[in-house]
C-alpha cells in the first residue's frame, strides 16, 4: 500500500503538489453541517460517535482532502475532567472558572478515559470508513490521513481560568505571574492528560496529531519558553515514547519570531503557521527539513476568484521543493462559499 | 540645552538607562483620570484642549516619564472627515461603516484641519507646559519629549469599514481582496490625511510621532507589504519631506517575522515591538542601528512585585548597548495599580 501523501509530507518529504486539508473544514460553511447542527448541541455532537464521524467525513466526501481532522473541541478535555462547560450561541464557550487550589482539586483527570470513550469510538469508525476499499478516504496517492488533536496546555488553561473566550485572558496570564505554583499545577495536570488523550486517539486510529496553541502569541519570550515550548516538548516526548512513528504538528499561533525556537526545541515534525507568517522569512528561522503547514488567509478563501488563485499560487511558489502541508492560517470562516473550497483543493493539486 | 534622552535614543544612541514611557499611560488606571472621565464623553475629552492637556500630563506629574503622548484616539481622523463615531461603554467605538463608493464620497478630508484644531492647540499647550522652566517635563537629562501619533491607514480602515472593533475585521479584509479599487481609494485618502495630520502635530509641537498599526498582524505577507509597509513608507517620506529631523516610531503590532522587512523598507527611526516579540531573535531580522521600543508584558506590570522586576531586568539585559525605548508591548491595563507604574519607572532607571 502506498504511504498517504500527507504522512509523507509530515515525514519530511517535499511531496508535490502539496497535500491539503483545512482547519475547521468540518464546519458551518457546509449546509450539511448546519443541518446536523440543528439536531444536537455542541457537546452532544462531539460525544455521539455517529454524529462526530459524519461531521468529520462531510468535507472529505465533498472535496477529498488529504487530511480528515476529527470533529471535536479543545475544551472536551476540561469538560471530561469535570469542569462545567456549555456553549452559548454568539458568545462561545462558558466555563466555571478555575481560580484557586480548591477549584483545581475538583477536577478529576481519572475520568478522562471513560468520558472521552465516544471520541475514541468515533476515531475507530473514521479510520475504518476512510481506509475501507471504496471507502471515503479517496485522496489521490494513498488516501486520506486521519488527524487527531488537542488544545495545547496554555491555550486550554486560558479558557479554564478565564472561564471563556477573551481578547486578553488577563486572569490566566495574571495567575501565571502572581500564583506560579497554582498555575504550574494546572499546567502539569494539562500536560499529563493531554499526552494521555493524544495517545488514546492514536491507539484508536489517529495517524497524526496536532497541538493547537491558539493564544501562544500573548506571551513574552520567557513565558513562551515556560508555558508553550516546554509543555509541547513534554507532550511530544510522551507521545513518541509510545508511538515514535506518529508525527506531531505544533501550532503556536501568533508565535511570531519565536516560531524557530518552538520548532527546534519541541521536537515536533511539523509547525503550523498562521496567516501573518512570511514563509520565506520564517524558513530562515526554522530547522532544516521541518515540515511547514498553513498559511493561506481565510479571507482570501472567502473572497474566492482571482484573489484566491493568486494567494494559493504565492504559497505554492514559496514551498515548492520543501515539505509543506497546504492549509489555512486560521479556520474556515462560516460565511465561506463551499465552491471556493472546491476551487482551492483543485488549485493546490494543480501540477 | 541638553537633548532629551528619549530623542537621543530615537536618534540611534544607546542611551543608558533607557528612556521610558508607556502606551496608554494616560488612562483609566489613574484615579485622577477616572475623575475627569466622568465629566466629559470621549470625543469631548479629545477635543477640549484643557482636558486633553490635563489628561496627557497626569502620568508625567506622577511618574516623570521621558515621553508624554498626546491624549487622543486613532479614530479622531475618520471622525474629523465626517464619519459618524461614538463610544459605547463596554463595547468600544461604533462607526457608520464605509462599504461603498457613495459612503467613501461622503468623507471630506478638507474638514480635518479645522476639526482637529483643538488637538493642535492641546499640543501647543503641552509643549509649553513640558518645556517651561520648572515645568512638568522633569524627566532626567533634558526633560520630557512630546509625542504625537496617528493610527496607520490599515488599522484605521479596519474600524472605518467594519464599523467598530472586531476580532477578524472580515469586512475590511474582504474589501481589500474583492474590491481592491475601492479599498485602495480609501487607503490613499488615509495615507494622505494621516501624513497631513502628523505634520500638523509636529508644527504644533510634537517632537516625535508614532504610527499605530494595531491590526497589521492579520495580513499575509503580500497584503502586509501593500497595506502596512507601503503606506507607512509613504507617510514617513511625507513627514520627513517637511520635518527631516523628526523621528517616526512605527508599530506593526503582531507583525511577527515581518518586523525586519517593515523596519528596513518603511524608513522609520524606531520600531515598536509587541509583547510576544523575542528581542534577541528580532534583532537578527532588524536593520543595524534602528531603535527598538517595547515590549514588557502589561500583565507583568499588573502583577507587580517579583514578576515585574524580573520581566524588566530581562529586557534591560537584552537591550543594553543598543538604542531602546522602554515601554510595554501593549497598553497599560485599566486595573493596573499606579504604584506598579512608579516601581517600573524606578526599576528601568536603575543604573
Amino acid at each position: 500500500m502506498t504511504t498517504k501523501r500527507l504522512l509523507r509530507a509530515l515525514g519530511g518529504e517535499a511531496v508535490w503538489p502539496p497535500p491539503v486539508w483545512l482547519m475547521r473544514q468540518a464546519g458551518r460553511y457546509l449546509p450539511e453541517f448546519r443541518a446536523m447542527r440543528a439536531q444536537a448541541d455542541f457537546i452532544t455532537r462531539c460525544m455521539t460517535p455517529d454524529i462526530a464521524t459524519e461531521l468529520t467525513l462531510q468535507p472529505i466526501r465533498r472535496f477529498g482532502m488529504d487530511g480528515a481532522i476529527l470533529f471535536s473541541d479543545i475544551l472536551i478535555l476540561p469538560w471530561a475532567m469535570g469542569q462545567s462547560l456549555h456553549f452559548v450561541d454568539g458568545t462561545g464557550p462558558v466555563l466555571e472558572p478555575i481560580r484557586s487550589r480548591a477549584d483545581l482539586a475538583r477536577l478529576d483527570p481519572r475520568r478522562v478515559v471513560e468520558r472521552t470513550a465516544p471520541v475514541m469510538e468515533a476515531l475507530r469508525r473514521l479510520r475504518a470508513a476512510l481506509d475501507a476499499p471504496a471507502g471515503v478516504g479517496v485522496a489521490p496517492g494513498g488516501g486520506t490521513t486521519l488527524i487527531g488533536f488537542a488544545g495545547a496546555p496554555f491555550t486550554v488553561a486560558c479558557y479554564m481560568v478565564d472561564g471563556g473566550g477573551s481578547r486578553e485572558f488577563a486572569h490566566t496570564r495574571l495567575m501565571a505571574y502572581s500564583e506560579p505554583v497554582l498555575f504550574e499545577r494546572l499546567m502539569a495536570l494539562l500536560i499529563h492528560s493531554t499526552a494521555d488523550m493524544l495517545c488514546a486517539q492514536i491507539e484508536a486510529g489517529a495517524e497524526a496529531v496536532m497541538l493547537f496553541d491558539s493564544w501562544a502569541g500573548l506571551l513574552p519570550p520567557g513565558e513562551f519558553a515556560r508555558h508553550v515550548i516546554a509543555p509541547a516538548r513534554a507532550i511530544v516526548q510522551a507521545v513518541h515514547a509510545s508511538y515514535p512513528e506518529i508525527p506531531v504538528i505544533g501550532f503556536p499561533r501568533l508565535g511570531g519570531v519565536s516560531v524557530g525556537r518552538y520548532a527546534t526545541l519541541t521536537g515536533v515534525q511539523a509547525v503550523g503557521l498562521d496567516t501573518g507568517v512570511d514563509l520565506e522569512v520564517a524558513s530562515t528561522l526554522l530547522p532544516t527539513g521541518i515540515t511547514t503547514q498553513g498559511n493561506l488567509d481565510p479571507l482570501a478563501l472567502l473572497a474566492g476568484g482571482r484573489s484566491l488563485a493568486d494567494a494559493i499560487e504565492a504559497i505554492r511558489t514559496v514551498v515548492r521543493g520543501r515539505p509543506h502541508v497546504f492549509n489555512l492560517g486560521h479556520g474556515v470562516l462560516p460565511q465561506t462559499p463551499p465552491e471556493h473550497v472546491a476551487a482551492l483543493v483543485e488549485a493546490v493539486r494543480h501540477a
